[in-house]
């Protein structure tokens, strides 16, 4: 028997990159967490601990924060597949890399009827992310870019019902024709191609994961989940699987019969845990596979 | 010596209530955290146990939720002088009440140019609270609102400065005239009636909070905060007294020096700790005393 | 009317200081967050923006850890004593200053039967806290400390009971002779003097607490709180004052009747919110004014 | 093109199941947290919303807590087992399942010498987890139990150096023969059988990855993560692999030169972002493979 090491990665992880463009008297703001992730030949810096082949994520760090001068920070997607260019080429045992960002939205202050030029303040409506997976480099090279939204906080009063469930001697639950549905939805998707304009793309994802959230009626969270999905890759040429995590935020009708007052649907209360998961994925038949583009993305691999 | 028994109190804290009002086909919906407590004679229930003038906090739960049905869900200054009337005319042993309440804001989702009826997505830009405090009732009675806002992230890329300050022999810190200025606000403000139109009174006052840390230009945070709670005082007459807490959330002007890249005033790193912490408070020379208004105002008492 | 500026306070928070003492072959360590405030004469900082009297929340950093060279660490209380001392004493516009400082707790890792030297694992059991308040100096000088502990969880499966309440419309619970109590217990003590063993001091409260939670039978929080505030006062001639902040971390028994199982106090769900929360003070009837000793006190002033 | 759903999987998350022991006098508890997931043939679920082959997820919840009276709770692995056989069995639609469980310590508290019968008090040194994955039943029956711990924080002030690593030109990092390293600890292993006596197990190797951190020198946290999981698959014949997750918690020595005071290696600042993270795995080169035991598992799929 002999023991081996297996599959290892090391970086740095949530470095908080604050990018200012300020040519103009309108200053535009990109505030990214940056975290890299660095796998290859690194049998040594682990067996023997000898670091010759490493570049540490020290350095990691320090490259991140210099590109976002030297590179500038446009889409995400650009800065995360310039900086695993750059790991692959530069580190000696590095033969692939994992650049995930995440990207959090800024409006601007409205001050008499326009937007500030440079001061602003956090809005919510989720926060976008993209997770590069390169391998290789020249001719082997092959990049993944798998981008998405998270912490997108959605509910609808009505146009939502689960029943028709399979019972067991566990069962307590009532079908309902009509309750609350509250998610904190994650979505990931991954491109079949690097050629997209990225802001464009994730805007109109955006655009249409909210709208059939808003309109389709629901069985169930899994058939909103599939609709929402089905109408990304209908529309989206560009994507060529999409994977959703949602937990069920249980909103629960409060009985109020002991105090003899009625509720139809009108008070409930919104329950921390334990909650619903519902996770799902849907692909075309069609797309390249998926390679290692869903390496170590949190939640979906 | 002998041992006396202190300020106390006791109650439900964050119940999650969530009111639909679905009568119209165009649903809205107040999304609340509701926290009760209770002060008076309750000297039985902790030196020998007995509870016979203790108001339970599960029945000061059920009667939050009870409420939001037989009277309903307004404005969340009116649904917790409501609560706390209510505590101090039925629990036996009550002279005081406090109700916090905070309010989560939905946005409409877009669906064709037009906001949805019953489907929501959660926005950012601050969470509203308040605060009643209630002591007595009849001619005894007097009440109290401390309302407000808290998680308003705000930054300024430029238009911040802080120089001309005392040093000693550990100050290494470089005065600057060109510097990121970001925090994550919390404003209470103390009103001086009750008859006041609350949900207009608090857009209003947001407004001016952000228009007022947008347009001045800032020597130092304090001098900000005080810009701040300046114009909210001229501007309504209802307020008394504005107090704020800031932390100065930093953004270190990164030094990429050492691999020859200039760095003016564009690239960043967002620091989680320390951070600076800025309190203050402003009030009319003419206010009413404040008497009970701040008792167990997290952060501000 | 004219708008006059009321409390401020400034500072640097959660500084994490860790203090290594390496001077023999068995390292000791004090892992801590400091947090100082000062307070006075800064109006010119409020109002035209004027530093001239502020020592920057950055010189306050530096200080802390220079300090935790210079002067060591030793009980958090006499460090906290000597931070505020420096800051009065050295900054133009401070009258007064609070330092609170947080210490985790390590415990030496066991091999072989023994604790080793200089490897650590984190222990629970809670967080030791202090807070000192100091205003003046020389022969003005008065300082106030209050020692406490946080994040101390406890869980008792029997010896708690919660009836004879008063009951209303909107009164639901059932009386019971036997549930589960739990809480993360949150004490802070006021101490009416400052030539305290404060490392013995606290120790021996700690354990005074958890006896007194185990051995004393419940009829309620609040009887429990009392007695283990009793305790402390009777027991410990320095304390002046003792409050609590207790959360009723509910766990409730889960109805298995539907499943026709029966469940004598034996399976619960832990719940998340809503929660109660019991509030106590207990003190010496000659017990020193509290003067400013809990101002800026998390959850206690 | 067609679109086709993918991998899918639900359950509810979170149970917070207490159990209690109460048959003597000295009470027993086991206090978890439980998320069940289902996968299998559940695409009537997503694509037209029919629910008959669906077990609720309440149903799920339902069964956590009714098998904590009817089966009892022993070693989580043993209850996650039940559930998962149970839950394949019972629902229509499920092909398999995945049972996580986490188990939070307590310790009696301390009375006169002795722990108490029925108090405790909750401790620190890691989180117990394990995760159930199990495809078919009957012959066809494949069970994987992966357990681990994690939030295991651990620090060394002494003994870990860094050194030797690759240069470039953004390379700042100057190399160290004498660093604090510390970390939140996350491992995770599987074993190759089931018939394991999971309690002592469980002790054992937590007892060993303690120790292994503690006496061997470091050279990176790779080389002690692979020191450490060398140690646990020599020593427990029943693991055929283990995988950590291991944040290096960066504690930068201070820089107290510019007040003329020297820091040899004894004030720190305990830094919280960004982190070093390592991941490494090692397995038995004879062990069985690995098959699904890694569905689904957080942060090491």
């Amino acid at each position: 028997m002999a023991i081996q090491l297996g599959h290892n990665q090391y970086g740095k992880a949530e470095n908080r990159v604050v990018r200012v463009y300020r040519d103009a008297d309108r200053h535009t703001i990109r505030d990214l967490s940056v975290s890299s992730a660095l796998r290859g030949r690194f049998e040594d810096a682990h067996i023997t601990g000898d670091q010759k082949d490493v570049l540490p994520t020290d350095t990691q760090k320090n490259t991140a924060f210099a590109f976002a001068k030297e590179k500038g920070v446009g889409a995400i997607e650009d800065f995360g597949l310039t900086l695993a260019d750059h790991f692959i080429s530069r580190c000696p045992g590095a033969d692939g890399a994992r650049v995930a960002i995440e990207e959090y939205a800024w409006d601007r202050i409205p001050v008499d009827g326009a937007g500030h030029d440079y001061s602003f303040v956090q809005g919510g409506g989720g926060v976008r992310t993209t997770v590069i997976n390169m391998d290789g480099y020249g001719a082997d090279r092959r990049a993944h870019v798998v981008s998405g939204i998270k912490d997108l906080v959605l509910f609808k009063s009505t146009g939502s019902e689960f029943s028709g469930f399979f019972e067991d001697k566990y069962t307590t639950l009532e079908p309902t024709k009509d309750r609350i549905m509250a998610t904190s939805l994650v979505a990931r998707w991954r491109y079949d191609r690097t050629d997209v304009d990225w802001d464009k793309s994730y805007a109109a994802i955006r655009t249409t994961l909210l709208r059939q959230f808003a309109v389709v009626h629901s069985l169930a969270l899994q058939q909103t989940l599939y609709s929402m999905g089905r109408a990304v890759l209908e529309q989206y040429r560009e994507v060529a699987e999409i994977k959703f995590s949602a937990p069920n935020k249980h909103h629960f009708l409060v009985d109020l019969s002991p105090f003899h007052v009625e509720n139809p649907g009108e008070v409930f209360i919104a329950a921390d845990r334990p909650y619903g998961l519902i996770e799902a994925s849907l692909h075309r038949d069609d797309a390249t596979p998926a390679g290692n583009a869903w390496l170590g993305v949190p939640g979906f691999c």
